[in-house]
């Protein structure tokens, strides 16, 4: 793990670093010393680790509650090489949904394909970061919408360093399998006017997660459209279950 | 308004009142001043004005908030006389419950039949318990659940004091009609397992909703097993839209 810079702003610490040729940025409360508990992000399809969704959550988690917050670009987005293989199944489904093809399954192809490649790195993004003294092994939590619960369904299943998981606007079809093995509490967020996830495929997916405790909160809206109050749920929610 | 006794605990007085025939019970902090939020609060089929969930969650509200919370009970509940009619119907239902037909439409026309009788009654206690001077004419919440969201959504349509409601546990059938009109903002609470009132009723009464902000929060477990947590988000949904 290697940090390339280090900048500090209204208290919060951003360090990018890079873990072999993952980039990303860990956001930690400034002059931080010992163990806390810690928030990976997943990104949005398209977008990156600093993109503005992800910069504004991650500065409450610290401001709000001393976490540690972490976040990497995922392959063939942010500061990362283009991805020919990822690149050329974009563009096929692209293709395939203007030629009017459905395009749920198309999205859960290349999410379930993307997430053999993320969830080892994010695996070894926790070992780096839990390995400084101002993060330690405290419990993490895990946030991810849209791209981020595709990716973040199968991460979450597989690592049992994840006590709290915020995930939504996502599909069964993507990962039904794996949200059966998900135990941990999760709250779920759902667009009820979700142009890009059919409503009965998001609630097919809160339905699949094995947690006894799992929130499902759904409000009107587009995709991209989640109220600002919902954010302080959020924080609620990791500070019950990792504070 | 007659009151008929008060008694004070932990900082929170308690006034049982009668309004004509109707038995009421008014919680306010102790000592309270001029003007506050009211919250109404409606309670479920078999309970009554001071059943242990309305208790609890009234204490909290003037606790937390300084909230005044007023219940009454529902015609043939708590102390008021037995309901011939009322309970005919009540009897004739179980019969055809137990002879294995639907139980969702009984319960949708049982609720229609007595919500026709509390809309003027809840009216009616509006106006007598904000002419006190320490609740006065401030904004008014709704909560209720089961046989409260029953009688709440034609409530809450009808009442323009009411700014902000907490309804739920209900189904579409009893109240899609009244809940089109409902434009002010709603959580709503659904068990996922709710063994009385099914999955698809209760998402399409929210659906029904016109709020332009309805939040949805669904909970695994039976219509009785809402988590405490939600008493939380309750009590910050209504400072957000009535303090």
């Amino acid at each position: 793990m290697r940090f390339t810079s280090e900048t500090s702003f209204d208290g919060i610490s951003e360090q990018l670093f890079t873990l072999g040729d993952i980039p990303g940025v860990l956001w930690t409360p400034e002059g931080a010393t010992g163990a806390r508990p810690l928030i990976l992000m997943g990104h949005g399809g398209g977008q990156h680790k600093k993109a503005p969704g992800i910069l504004a959550r991650a500065r409450r988690f610290v401001a709000d509650r001393g976490f540690a917050v972490a976040a990497v670009d995922v392959p063939g987005h942010g500061d990362r090489p283009k991805d020919d293989e990822l690149n050329r199944i974009a563009t096929e489904n692209q293709a395939r949904a203007d030629a009017g093809e459905d395009l749920a399954p198309l999205i859960a192809g290349f999410q379930a394909l993307v997430a053999r490649r993320t969830v080892p790195e994010w695996r070894a993004v926790l070992d780096a970061v839990q390995h400084l003294e101002y993060v330690g092994p405290g419990p993490v939590g895990y946030w991810g919408v849209s791209l981020g619960c595709g990716l973040g369904v199968p991460f979450v299943a597989a690592e049992p360093r994840v006590r709290a998981a915020v995930l939504g606007l996502g599909g069964a079809l993507a990962s039904a399998e794996a949200a059966a093995r998900i135990t941990v509490p999760v709250e779920f967020l759902l667009q009820w006017d979700d142009e890009r996830v059919p409503r009965a495929q998001a609630l097919a997916l809160f339905d699949a997660l094995a947690s006894t405790e799992k929130s499902l909160h759904a409000n009107p809206g587009r995709h991209g459209e989640i109220p600002a109050f919902e954010l302080d749920s959020t924080l609620r929610f990791f500070a019950r279950h990792l504070g």
